[in-house]
């Protein structure tokens, strides 16, 4: 198959990075999918003194560092977002919207996901609450629909939608200017809960209340459970071995998102372990 | 207590460094101990690529950058060889010959033993067999002992065992210009094989055989297990949990000498997770 990759990495932070050199290293055909700027928490860090070799140094500088590393091995970084995930027995399905790679192993290393969820956000997961506004579209279609955009990328999310839905709210969690269709509705308020009887009936923001009937959340990084169906997480975390190795055969983590302590040189230490499991395991189960 | 310190990390590979740094970062009351030019193995490597952030990079480079980092905070490094260490409850006894450091809790960092035992060396290990010529000497007064060589270090315990021994041959591993007593016989000879009946008789070497009652074999590192006697070990590594905590209580472990993959990035990310672990570890049992 022509666009089965040996090995998908979901997350362009040091851990997918260091896992992305390593995997490319040992000549695997990879894909790693991330942002332009890599990370956004490493760009704003101001100093960093405790990632080995490098003293003094900011966030930006490492940061730049890391592209020229990627670089120099042509590594590119694919801006889009993954969906969900699904496990093929030998291979890996990945959703970006219309879109769907194939790979033979992942790597999920997409950091730690610091936003609170809204209250009623957990209780009404499913039953009008959801993670991916393009995937569960078809399902709102002449119905309202409330977007709590949490970055720019929240946007395009929100103009397909509304092409389906009556009507659309945007409420966006950052300041700068909306590219959104003229239709949507864009309120600057913050959301405090979201209220039904068995499914989403309205949403409580802080000056006013919204009847809706679905809310999607659409944040930098979605719960690596709800991205991978199956995964085994364990108090917040992925659960992994001392190879980073998932309870997903052929599904491998590393980084913020398998557990503390949230440090670059852990993650960079853990995406080398994950980027060599991932190998082995692709090695050992060569298709002749 | 004067000399106990919060920490003492014993190895000075990426593994060991990034401990030091992380629990000086810390506030940590810390002793490191090692090589000045911190790793042979490091040193001698020609090229890294797979250290995310530095691309194309010799040894000796990498090498520069974290000695200029362990400068910048101030941590030397004390090149002293622990012959032992011994955990006395809520603390460790490192000896060094006559010397004894205590400290709080250890990390090991140590690298992996590449040495491959000599035939015979496994079975008559404390039988005439030891690893720390010093430690033993005693047991040798007048009798004749062999010690094998791996580096210049081992020219000064070969030293101090001569002055009770009645013979003493000294076999070097290395090419170099040997700083010796003039009563000790050097031979350039490659050893094969231990003999002996219930201990140590006899050194086979390659063109003739020895006899000698003792045989102390100098390695760079000696294998955790008898550097900490109680160590847990498993299929040669020591057995660490995923924040590195060992067996023994307040002793952590990283690097090459808890696991494969053998790699520097994974050793400093282990590192890090050792110091921090070790700092939480002290923190929590503060004597006030």
């Amino acid at each position: 198959m022509e666009n089965r990759y040996d090995i998908a990495i979901i997350g362009s932070g040091p851990a997918g990075l260091s896992a992305a050199i390593n995997a490319r290293i040992r000549n695997k055909n990879i894909i790693l999918f991330g942002y332009k700027d890599l990370s956004n928490k490493l760009v704003k860090a101001s100093k960093i003194n405790n990632y080995l070799g490098f003293y003094d140094i900011t966030g930006e500088q490492l940061k730049n560092n890391f592209q020229k590393h990627i670089e120099k091995l042509n590594i590119n970084i694919i801006n889009e977002r993954i969906n969900e995930i699904y496990s093929m027995g030998d291979y890996f399905s990945l959703m970006v919207n219309e879109k769907c790679y194939e790979a033979r192993s992942i790597i999920i290393a997409t950091g730690i996901e610091y936003t609170k969820p809204i209250k009623g956000e957990d209780e009404f997961l499913g039953r009008g609450v959801g993670y991916c506004a393009t995937c569960d579209a078809p399902l709102y279609r002449d119905k309202t629909v409330t977007v709590i955009g949490y970055n720019k990328e929240a946007e395009e999310e929100a103009n397909y939608v509304s092409e389906l839905a009556s009507k659309l709210y945007y409420i966006p969690m950052y300041e700068e200017n909306y590219n959104l269709r003229k239709d949507i509705v864009v309120i600057k308020d913050k959301p405090l809960e979201i209220l039904g009887d068995n499914k989403v009936g309205k949403l409580k923001l802080k000056s006013k209340e919204i009847y809706t009937d679905g809310v999607f959340v659409l944040k930098d990084s979605i719960s690596p459970a709800q991205l991978v169906p199956g995964l085994l997480m364990e108090e917040g975390h992925i659960k992994v071995d001392r190879s980073m190795k998932t309870n997903i055969k052929g599904c491998f983590a590393a980084g913020d998102c398998v557990g503390k302590p949230y440090q670059y040189m852990k993650a960079a230490g853990e995406g080398l372990i994950a980027a060599l499991s991932a190998v082995t395991y692709i090695d050992i189960n060569k298709i002749y």
